[in-house]
C-alpha cells in the first residue's frame, strides 16, 4: 500500500442558484473539492465520499509542506487500501455552510444591504437533500453521469442513501456506515443542547460574532466535548481512562485525589477538554449550528407518512452495503437495520455487516481489519463490475 | 392511603467542626431536615431517606399554604404508602453543600478576613462520606442509635451504601435503588461537561457571583440538560416526544418543519429547554459543582486497591435490598450487579430486584408498581422485624 502523496483542493463557482429545501434559495455558491485516482475513459470508476459533522473535502493524502495533515479517512483511501485509488476516481466535496472551504456562514453575503459583511447567522438552512443537490451539479461538471459508488459514514452516510432517493439512475451502490434513517429524540436532544452552549455563549452575537472580533469558543468548547462523548462507547472510554486521575493541578499527590471541583482530576475530564480547546480553534459556530440542524432533519420517511419502505421504493435497482458496529449507541446497530429492513421490503440487493468492534460511532473512521476487509471486498467486487 | 399532610423543615446546628475527608475542616455547620411519622419507644422505628443531586431534605408532605410543594419522594413516603409514616419514624437530611438550607456556599463564610461574604467557590469540597458523618451526628441528638433502614435511589443509594461501610452498627438493612459503586469514565464525562458549561459561564466569575448580582444561568441551563438526557431513557424519550415538531416558532405551519438553527423545532428542544431555565432559577451553580465532584468521588474500593469485596468486608452482618431498572443506562443494572456480587462475596444477606421499566434513571422517583410493591414488602418485613 502506498500513500496518495500530496493533494490540493480545486474550487468550482456554480451561477445557477441552488433551491433549498427550505424553499430559500442560494444565489450562487462555490463548492471546494478534491479527487484522488484517475477517471477512466468510460467514466465508469467515480466513487463520490461524504463527509460526516466535522470533516471536509480532504478525504485522503497530505498537503505539500504539511506532513500531518493527512486526510480524514486516509486510512481507508489510497493505492492498494479498501478503496484504491489505482482503480477508481474518488471524490470528496465540502458541504455548503462548512468552514472549510465550500460556501457557507463565515463568507461574504452577497446581498448589498449586508455591506460587506460575513452571511453569519443569515446562510439558509441546509438540508442532506440541498448537499446532495450541490455534489450532483459538481459531478455533471466532471462528466460522471453514473457513480461507481457513493460512500459514507453518520451523516455522511445519510448523503449516500440521499443520493439513491434523488439521483438513483446516478448510483451503482451505496455504502452506508454506522448511520440511521433519522435522528432519534435522544439524538436531537444532544444537539440541542450543543447548540443552545453556542447560542448562549455571549460571544455568539446572535451568530454575527465576526464583527465583533470575537468566536463563541466557550460554546463550541462544550458542544464538542457532549458530542466526543456520544461518539465513543462506554467500554472504550471505560478502557482508555476509566477513574485514572490525571494529577494535573498540581494540587495532589500522584494517584491521590486533589479535591477540585474546578480543576482537572480525572484523565477523561483532561481529554475532553483537549478535545473542546482543540475544536474550538477551527470550528465555526454557525457551521455547528447548520450541521447538527441537517442531522436534526434529514428524515427520508417523513414524505411518505413515516413508511421508511416507501421512501427506499425510490432506491430499486440500486446495491447497497450497509454496516454498523455493536458498540455504536449513537446510531446503534438497530437504526442500520431499520434500514436493511425498508431495503428488503423492496427486494433491493443489501449486504448488511454488524461489525462487532469496540470503539463505538468512532469505529467507522479507525483501522478494524473485518470493517475495513469488508469495505476492500465491496469494492474489490464493484470495480469488476465497473471495469475499474 | 392518606397524605402526610402539612410538614415543617427544622434546623439544628453543631459547633464542633466536621472533618472532611479532603483534610479540610467545618468549623460549624447547620442541617435542616424534616422528619415524618413517630420515633417509637424502642427508637427502631427510625428510616433515613437519602437525597440526590437536585433534591433536598423536603421528602414527603407539603408546606402549608403551598400546595404543589409535594416532597420529592411523597408517592413512596407516607401512611399507607410503601415506607410507611404509621409505623416508621422517617427522616430526610439536606446534605452539606447544598443550596436548600443545610450550611452551603451560598451562605456566609464565617472566616473573618472573608468579610461576611458568602462561600461561594471557597466552600469546602464535601464526599458521600462527609455527608454520611454528618448525618450521623443528626442522629445523635435525635437519640437514634440504629436505624431501621437507610434508603437512597441514584446518589442517595451511594449514601446509604456508605452508611453500612462507616456506621455498620447503626444500620439494620440498606436499601439502595438505581445506584452504582462508583461513577464510570461516562459518568465523569457527562459531569465534567457540565461542569465546564457553568465554569465558563461569564456570569460565575470563578464561583464568586453572588458578590455580582448575577447568577451563571446559561451554565446551569445547559448543565441540565445534560444531566436531563442522562436521566431518560432512549426509549422513553422516543415513546414521549420522538421526532415531534414543537411549532412553537411560529415560524411553519402545524407539522411543518420551520427551518431555523435558533428556535425551537422539536418538542424534545422544548421540554429540555423548559428543565433548564426552571433548573437555573433554583439551583446553586457551586451546589451543582460540589455534589457532581460528590458523585464523581465515591469509590468505597478505592481505599482496598480496587477490590470491592474488600470494601464491604466492613458491612458484613447487614441486610441488603438493590434495585436496578432496565433501561437505566446512568447506573445500569451491571453496576448494581457488581455490588451485590460485593455482598455475596461477603456472605452477606442480599435482595437483587431489577424491575422491567422504561423510563431510564427517572424510573427509582416513579411508582411504578412492580418497584413499589417490592419497597412495600421490604419495609413490611423490617417492620416486622424492628416491631414498628
Amino acid at each position: 500500500m502506498g500513500a496518495i502523496g500530496h493533494v490540493t483542493p480545486q474550487t468550482r463557482h456554480f451561477d445557477a442558484p441552488l433551491p433549498l429545501r427550505s424553499g430559500a434559495q442560494l444565489a450562487g455558491y462555490s463548492l471546494v473539492y478534491e479527487t484522488y485516482g484517475t477517471l477512466n475513459a468510460a467514466r465508469s470508476n467515480a466513487v463520490l465520499v461524504c463527509h460526516a459533522l466535522n470533516a471536509s473535502h480532504h478525504v485522503a493524502g497530505t498537503y505539500a509542506g504539511q506532513d500531518k495533515s493527512e486526510g480524514w479517512w486516509d486510512n481507508l483511501v489510497g493505492p492498494g487500501k479498501p478503496l484504491d485509488t489505482d482503480r477508481f476516481f474518488v471524490i470528496g466535496i465540502n458541504n455548503l455552510g462548512s468552514c472549510f472551504g465550500s460556501t457557507g456562514p463565515m463568507q461574504v453575503n452577497p446581498d448589498p444591504a449586508k455591506g460587506g459583511r460575513p452571511w453569519g447567522a443569515d446562510f439558509p438552512v441546509v438540508t442532506v437533500e440541498d448537499w446532495v443537490d450541490a455534489q450532483a451539479r459538481l459531478l455533471d461538471v466532471l462528466g460522471i453521469d453514473c457513480l461507481a459508488a457513493v460512500l459514507g459514514g453518520s451523516l455522511g452516510g445519510m448523503q449516500a442513501l440521499s443520493w439513491t432517493l434523488r439521483y438513483s439512475a446516478r448510483v451503482g451502490e451505496c455504502i452506508a456506515v454506522a448511520t440511521a434513517p433519522n435522528l432519534s429524540a435522544q439524538n436531537i436532544a444532544f444537539n440541542e443542547v450543543a447548540r443552545r452552549a453556542i447560542i448562549t455563549d455571549p460571544d455568539f452575537h446572535g451568530g454575527h460574532f465576526y464583527a465583533h472580533g470575537v468566536v463563541p469558543q466557550r460554546g463550541l468548547r462544550v458542544a464538542r466535548m457532549i458530542g466526543h462523548i456520544t461518539y465513543l462507547s462506554d467500554d472504550s472510554m471505560e478502557e482508555k481512562f476509566g477513574r485514572s486521575l490525571r494529577n494535573a493541578s498540581g494540587l495532589g499527590r500522584p494517584g491521590e485525589l486533589a479535591y477540585t471541583t474546578q480543576d482537572i482530576e480525572f484523565q477523561i475530564e483532561s481529554y475532553l477538554r483537549y478535545q473542546g480547546d482543540k475544536f474550538s480553534t477551527y470550528f465555526d459556530a454557525n457551521t455547528y449550528l447548520l450541521i447538527t440542524r441537517a442531522l436534526d432533519y434529514f428524515d427520508p420517511a417523513a414524505a411518505h407518512g413515516g413508511d421508511l419502505s416507501a421512501a427506499f421504493a425510490a432506491a430499486r435497482g440500486r446495491r447497497f452495503t450497509v454496516v454498523s458496529f455493536t458498540t455504536d449507541w449513537r446510531f446503534s446497530p438497530a437504526r442500520s437495520r431499520e434500514i436493511v429492513k425498508a431495503l428488503v421490503d423492496n427486494r433491493i440487493d443489501v449486504s448488511y455487516a454488524e461489525i462487532a468492534a469496540p470503539h463505538g460511532h468512532d469505529a467507522f473512521l479507525l483501522e478494524d481489519p473485518r470493517y475495513h476487509g469488508l469495505l476492500r471486498a465491496t469494492f474489490d467486487r464493484i470495480a469488476r463490475q465497473v471495469g475499474a
